[in-house]
């Protein structure tokens, strides 16, 4: 194998998680086979297996990815502005997204390790999520009358939601306004007047 | 086969789809063989195929009767309170439910009968609650000002994630009060002021 530099090795990896992360949304993890793989990635299965140990391994990384460029946006925008941004993404960006996804729900199932790293990556969402609520709560733009950790619990269970709605491809339709209506449910309620649209601050809750 | 009653026919029905409901729960259908079929129902394989054409076909009547029992749920109570029984059941029958939904979604994906099928169980619990919907709203008891497209299709997305969740075996912890949370979104919003618990009755729209 040729040397290569840390920069080589640092696109080298990210390309076969690209490459890897299209091939497990097309064929599930049990589909994606070596050959398959070398395919998507573009490279031999010696390249690949240089970086990663297994396939397990790969699939591992590539979900991790996923979770901590989710956590970002939660932390700059909110897990709703993560949904907006899933919904627009191109359909293969969605595929390859609510793939991983499903696929993590369906071998966690059975398979223990799989089940303890999702849950370290949905506690690292969770984390981020709750953490914007309370800015936002301090703020006066988040609900105080409803827990903290119910309001994060709800914004995730509307993502596992979309993630698996998406992944089964199904009709998108009214799912932007399901989303103005999820934000809205976990601001600080408009008054019930017509006409009163002014956010209203109030004094935040650290739950 | 000794010949057998109408009603035992209809029972030995029943017995096959429980124990087949089972046994795609914990195995994935996949790995549901004709063997654990034969374990997990207690009757022949000559007896369980007499009744459905192959595993396929017994899959599908699993899922069919676990959405008819929603949509009939749904027309009497409404979805949230499907998300509460559901929660509350054995944690047996939230991993067949659980189950049967994520084997649906996974085989939807890439099997375009499953999906086909599978969307027209939604359709059928999307009317269910849509008519639900629409009663309420007349009654004043249901928000007015968002379609009631979008609030059946919030539910549904809250359901999609509920189930997803379940299946995980993640912790349910937080999430009675997130259906509570979910209730509320729905409903006629209460007063903003402290002890103001009277639902307004207001004129109902027809969407």
């Amino acid at each position: 194998m040729p040397r290569v530099s840390v920069e080589q090795l640092a696109a080298r990896r990210a390309r076969i998680l690209d490459g890897a992360r299209a091939c497990f949304a097309r064929h599930g993890y049990e589909g994606a086979t070596v050959r398959r793989l070398e395919q998507a990635v573009g490279l031999s299965r010696g390249a690949i297996f240089h970086h990663f140990r297994d396939k397990e391994a790969l699939f591992l990384a590539v979900a991790e990815q996923d979770t901590e460029r989710m956590a970002d946006i939660v932390a700059e925008q909110g897990l709703v502005q993560v949904m907006r941004e899933l919904l627009a993404a191109p359909e293969e960006l969605q595929a390859g997204w609510a793939g991983t996804f499903l696929e993590i729900a369906r071998r966690g199932r059975t398979d223990p390790g799989f089940r303890e790293h999702w849950r370290r990556s949905a506690d690292a969402l969770t984390a981020a999520t709750r953490q914007r609520l309370r800015r936002q709560a301090a703020a006066g733009t988040v609900r105080a009358d409803v827990d903290e950790a119910v309001l994060a619990r709800f914004l995730e269970l509307v993502l596992e939601g979309l993630v698996s709605h998406l992944a089964m491809d199904l009709p998108v339709g009214e799912l932007g306004s399901v989303l103005d209506l999820v934000e809205g449910s976990v601001r600080v309620p408009q008054g019930t007047r017509e006409g009163d649209g002014v956010l209203s601050a109030r004094p935040g809750r650290t739950a």
